[in-house]
């Protein structure tokens, strides 16, 4: 089985897992108990906060712990416009679900108003679309700093550096999750951001929300005093410590996998851009570890076809496959509802080899082949 | 060491942890990826609700897999109210944080009324309190079945009859955190229910709320389609399978349990309720599994004293341990400021034992003997 699904979610990292078990074992405490069992899991559990701080470079921020990617923008938006009178929020309209849905939420109930800035054809939103759309009433700008369908890859230094400098009250909040890990990644002017551990080889329901240290987040999740009363639950404490773990070996093999993913990448791009009928939609200046184009296969026969042969693949983002409707990123992109229906989405790590992306491309060609015929 | 804080949280299942190491070592899937590796971890994962399901008993029922408790009984308020016209809470004046917290959050923010009905001195409200608390504008009654720091019973079985008989459209939820697993329980009128796995020899970060199949919650968590789209995020899916193991456990072993602790309990109300100065707050028809006392000692004293005898006890609940203030329940149940100050949680499983619990109440009493001399 050849497993090209890195963006959905990655197997987890061996090292992590022996360190996560032993944590189960030994390490049940709570970590908001006062006794030794609680004291010691609260010792190891902001030991891993300040690693986490340290590891991303981060200055005068704090770390909430949430069960994942998807709370931590939800935390992100809610968080910033329900505890304060300002409800203008700009985003992009390539962005997550959890981000999307989260401005319909709060334009529906709440009374906020939602600038969705749209991308070009490279999937990008430029700094003088969002200083254009700032008004007295902006809180916060959303932005992903890299987009999971296609893999296009916004200008968050340029666009927090902007804010930062000319717009100051304004939070820039960027959806790290495709990018932490994997892209070479300035997050000098972002005040928030969102990391998933499972999608760099962590577990599944840990995450976090960095945010300035002095900010406070009306908690999505009220309940007790944890995370400084933003964000209630016993905190899922063996899990939250090995992220530290999870993330800073991710950091670590960021380059050489960045490198070695390029080279899969330019490979995917130069023999299949030349198959006729083969559209590729990712931008040249993407993230290397997405790839996305359309065929003449429609996506499902397609992806049976992969998968016959031992390939996994998307169609779409993994969090929207349930939906009958055609990509939100790919319209976005201006490109049709049937080649929509057409796409394949590959995304890689560094442990994908040449040979496998050479046989996938194999594979790709022979399906294509058998259904013009 | 002898642990006595099993309400804050429980070492982890030994069977339950290697069903839980073997699935994330082979189970990476994400279970809404439509390819193979994800077929099979939706596959596992609804066989898990189904099983959850049955072992409850639940009828014409849905499951909705969340982070915990916390984040349950957030969905089941927020999740009706948010979704419909009507905006009045019933709930009690003993509900853990993230009921409390929830309501506090709904009536600053979004308009709704509610009515925090005061206990008697047992820590029980009544089927009348309720009824007559009742309006036009009632969307949602929430009462917990079994009180974290006294152990105090609610009866949500008649409660849950009168507004199922009488008061149709209204939705009934129980945190039902402290009963599952530990008291006999009928869930019969019980429209909503939350459990959480971490306080019944399961993991932390895992938990459910149960809700009528045909309901639909506002999302706490906006996101992609999972769980019907009602909570977004990717589900965390070797996590949420062994719940139905650690719940299916859990409701086996409760009569037992139940059986073993109501001894201790009797054991520890028949000794230290003849020590002077020992005042017992726990009902004496309340669960067995939460002791609750004050003596003449304050508790930190008491909690250092017991420690370093190797007692692990709390003071109050744990999600509200870093607060400075009395605890809301004992205030509630018309214990002064003072007393409360003096106060101990005692809270048991099977697993301890009559030695363990003999040792603790002479330490208690020798600790009182010492301090009052």
């Amino acid at each position: 089985m050849v497993y090209l699904d890195y963006a959905a979610t990655t197997p987890l990292d061996s090292e992590v897992l022996n360190t996560y078990t032993t944590l189960l074992k030994s390490l049940f405490g709570n970590p908001d108990s006062i006794h030794t069992v609680g004291v010691e899991a609260s010792r190891l559990l902001e030991q891993a906060r300040g690693h986490i701080i340290d590891s991303l470079h981060l200055i005068k921020k704090d770390i909430i712990f949430t069960s994942g990617a998807s709370e931590s923008n939800n935390l992100a938006l809610k968080g910033v416009v329900l505890g304060q009178n300002k409800k203008h929020i700009i985003t992009t309209n390539i962005e997550h679900a959890s981000i999307i849905h989260t401005c319909q939420q709060l334009e529906k109930y709440f009374g906020c108003k939602v600038t969705y800035l749209p991308v070009n054809e490279q999937g990008v939103v430029t700094v003088e679309q969002v200083e254009r759309a700032i008004c007295e009433d902006t809180a916060v700008v959303s932005i992903m700093a890299v987009n999971n369908e296609v893999g296009s890859i916004n200008p968050i230094h340029e666009i927090g550096k902007m804010l930062h400098e000319r717009h100051r009250g304004i939070l820039f909040h960027c959806d790290l999750v495709q990018a932490v890990g994997k892209i070479p990644l300035s997050l000098e002017y972002v005040d928030m951001g969102t990391i998933s551990a499972h999608k760099i080889h962590g577990l599944k329901g840990s995450g976090i929300l960095f945010k300035p240290a002095s900010l406070y987040l009306e908690p999505v999740i009220c309940g007790g005093e944890q995370e400084r009363g933003m964000r209630g639950g016993t905190i899922n404490a063996p899990a939250q410590i090995v992220l530290a773990k999870t993330l800073r070996k991710a950091l670590t093999a960021q380059p050489k996998a960045y490198k070695h993913v390029s080279e899969l990448n330019q490979y995917l791009r130069n023999t299949l851009s030349q198959v006729e009928g083969v559209k590729v939609h990712s931008p040249v200046n993407g993230s290397p570890f997405i790839f996305n184009f359309a065929s003449p296969v429609p996506s499902e026969i397609m992806m049976n076809s992969l998968q016959s042969a031992g390939f996994m693949v998307s169609a779409k983002s993994t969090c929207s496959s349930q939906e009958q409707s055609a990509s939100h990123v790919l319209v976005a992109l201006g490109i049709s509802l049937e080649e929509a229906d057409h796409t394949i989405r590959v995304s890689m790590h560094e442990e994908v080899s040449h040979k496998d992306i050479e046989s996938f491309v194999k594979q790709v060609i022979t399906t294509i082949e058998k259904f013009v015929k």
